[in-house]
């Protein structure tokens, strides 16, 4: 998913667990549920630059999706683990782009990647630039030399 | 849903079909399903009675759940046309009470009940009394003499 | 979203009230609820094919997603009836192709755009070529001479 | 929720971020949304008893739902890390209850509690009495002498 990440914390692994919700009756995840699973690790990418998007919302900065795309490789079973493995880059000064990959947590399957771009807005949905801590987290996501 | 309904426009019949998102792997609707189904009998009891409730939060209203039941007495299948009947009355100054039953459109089939109570509170979250209007209608739901 | 639909029956158009439940924190439809909407707009595709997806499963025919993907246009309100209207097409032997767009009933805005690749499996999930009436309704959607 | 629990290892403690997807425009957890952390709980109480759930469908055995119940006791805000502590019990040769809670990890707070009571059956749904080694484990749950 992510080229070269070697200097790269605008990434993060989530372990999840498949719930009994999420299956339909074709035995299996729903295709909608994996949309869920990618919100979670993009909250988690930003939790590891240093920003919750709770906080982020509380100081007027919104986030909501502007476009998001998935490819099944293979069926998720209930109860399995999987992990999300996420990773963020600008697109714009008001623009974020995520991708996500889906695997079996032991390894051996690939369930499914993801790209979702986020807008950024204010409080009234006008576009705005995205707080310069987060773009700057992003430009240089290892404290890199400034 | 509460024997003699006569009088009663406090009420709303709702036709919905079941989604493939609503099913899980048993091959039925999932069981948290019924909740999301029964807030929209709530919505258009609301709605009879002259309140959207999306207008009620414009103005300041808003009705969490403080408690929520389901009897679940047969599954519902995939694709099935489903009613969901409900009924509200008041239970107190800040408090509605709603029952809901989930049949199958042709009649033959009683799926589920629920119970349903909302809170009336602020935009804080502290409780206030329903809007006057919501309780007359809730009091006299057909325009009887008041 | 289809182009030259002129001679087209393969097409669906289901008018939906935003849930609640469907809402998420910035006031508006969650983005992956509309994944659940485009099923139930591909759902009505096959049944005015005169194919319900419940009777093809019972008949061992599974459309599990292959691909997903959703273009957010404008923030969907809670309560606002939208309208779902999907065409389908053949994308190969064993391969369902859907556009889908969700506009505001009252014809105002358009909300979001979508496109959904559906494989066709039998009950073991390996690959097989859509039933031929199914094939044959989308090839001559209306009925025309064959 | 428990009463006592000296010798039970018929419980489980689950650890659980709120998504963004689980909540609504009152900035909340949806109230439907407990169902779906209710049934993580039940879950992980079968794991810990030696069963997983996964394995008693593959088994034939079903566990539906029968009854819900949730009391809702304060607002759960997005991106909280939740707890929610389960306890099972018999309830009859073919039906099982769970009582669980929702509090916050950092134990502050107490956010819900509910009650959910599961019905045994088989693959055509008929009653069928629990897996006696489920029954063994629940009666004498902590390998007490039998």
């Amino acid at each position: 998913v992510r080229g070269d990440c070697t200097a790269v914390r605008a990434t993060s692994e989530v372990e999840i667990r498949v719930r009994y919700a999420e299956t339909d009756q074709m035995g299996r995840a729903y295709y909608g549920a994996f949309f869920a699973w990618f919100e979670v690790g993009r909250v988690e990418v930003l939790r590891n630059l240093g920003a919750t998007y709770a906080d982020l919302e509380r100081g007027g900065v919104f986030l909501p999706v502007a476009e998001a795309h998935c490819r099944y490789l293979a069926a998720v079973p209930y109860d399995e683990l999987i992990l999300v493995r996420t990773a963020a880059a600008l697109a714009g000064p008001a623009r974020l782009e995520f991708h996500s990959e889906v695997v079996s947590k032991d390894g051996g399957r690939r369930y499914a990647e993801g790209r979702v771009v986020l807008a950024c807005v204010d409080r009234r949905g006008r576009p705005m630039r995205l707080p310069v801590a987060l773009r700057e987290a992003l430009t240089h996501p290892q404290g890199a030399p400034q």
